[in-house]
């Protein structure tokens, strides 16, 4: 694994499994879809174990075992394949699913749905703030990096504000629905950094805080927590 | 400057400030309290512009412009002076007075510190945040640095949660006063990062954010934000 700095706690599983690749499972490998995913998970695990300035097509394209000129043809520059990281992590990773809600109830599914997907173990995890941590540094320092994911990140609050909307229109409640979503947001962000950073707390109170915040502006909630 | 890494953001005032030194300044500079501040910031320095790989005592000495043995004497080893680090910017650079409250309007006057000091601009500041993400990553990567800085974390956590109790007492309200200094302490984290990361919001809606927040648990503070 060309990746393979400091950090042991980035394995990549898909590399280890390769000596027991069957027939199928190397035509599944070279569908456009799944050689897309591969890229993907190869370009977190570089980000993880390399920070930004392992980042490059080179180390990406060996990590997933693919031509530089294959990893170009799917994703461009490098500045392309990490707005496609942070997409993905953001939306393809846990698609959320939404209906327009015909009730109160469907409403509150929506938001239940978003907030389950955020406690997702595969995104919910240390792993994930691994990819993360080198992303921020880039947005800190990096203008540009900043504002193009700044408004990947802005489509995120957009479905979080638009499910809190549904449910404060069934609710008739006045909510400032763009700030609440930001707050909500950036509330789920400092309790995921708190749990990666410290060995005291579990998802469920995490959870039932999360819905805690959400019930402040939009009443109950009904979630068993 | 030896750190003078890939960072533009992080000057050094300190060591451009040098050559307009008059005797005062330079027996001020000699004091152990001034020298040790002036350590403690070359080693945000470090952190900031070459993350943990490049916080050695060698290269802070180096920033600091003393020797490895007066750094050693100051500070111990790295991982001693990385708790330093951690300590210095959540207590020493905004202590926060405590004084025990005789009325509501202490208690929350205690309270309104505490928020104060966390949107001091030195503080609440993308600089300040160049030098957390590394210590977050070696936290992550790091089992024992993660235990003894989150339990200097935990004192933090202590303070806001002594604050919290008392107006809780003048309010006779009933608050899970550690869970919610927790969870207050997350979502400033949060706000502070997302507003690091965004160009889209200013401090006071984060400040009125967080006594609104506070005011869920705790009533009406009365806090023109």
């Amino acid at each position: 694994m060309l990746c393979g700095g400091h950090h042991s706690i980035c394995g990549n599983s898909t590399t280890m499994a390769a000596p027991r690749n069957s027939a199928r499972k190397r035509a599944e490998r070279e569908s456009p879809e799944h050689r897309r995913s591969l890229i993907l998970k190869a370009a977190r695990t570089c980000l993880s174990e390399k920070g930004m300035r392992g980042f490059t097509l080179k180390n990406v394209a060996a990590e997933a075992k693919v031509s530089i000129s294959l990893l170009s043809h799917y994703f461009g520059s490098v500045e392309e394949l990490l707005k496609s990281v942070f997409r993905s992590v953001l939306f393809e990773e846990r698609p959320v699913e939404y209906r327009k809600p015909k009730t109160l109830a469907d409403a509150i599914s929506n938001l239940q749905d978003i907030v389950s997907k955020n406690f997702d173990p595969d995104y919910y995890s240390r792993r994930n703030l691994l990819v993360w941590l080198p992303i921020y540094e880039e947005m800190l320092l990096n203008t540009r990096t900043r504002r193009s994911l700044d408004g990947i990140e802005q489509e995120l609050a957009r479905e979080v504000a638009r499910a809190v909307s549904d449910v404060a229109r069934f609710r008739k409640s006045e909510v400032d629905v763009d700030g609440f979503a930001y707050e909500f947001l950036a509330f789920l962000d400092g309790l995921w950094i708190r749990w990666c950073l410290s060995d005291r707390r579990d998802t469920r109170r995490e959870r039932s805080a999360a819905f805690r915040f959400l019930e402040t502006a939009l009443g109950p909630l009904g979630v068993v927590t």
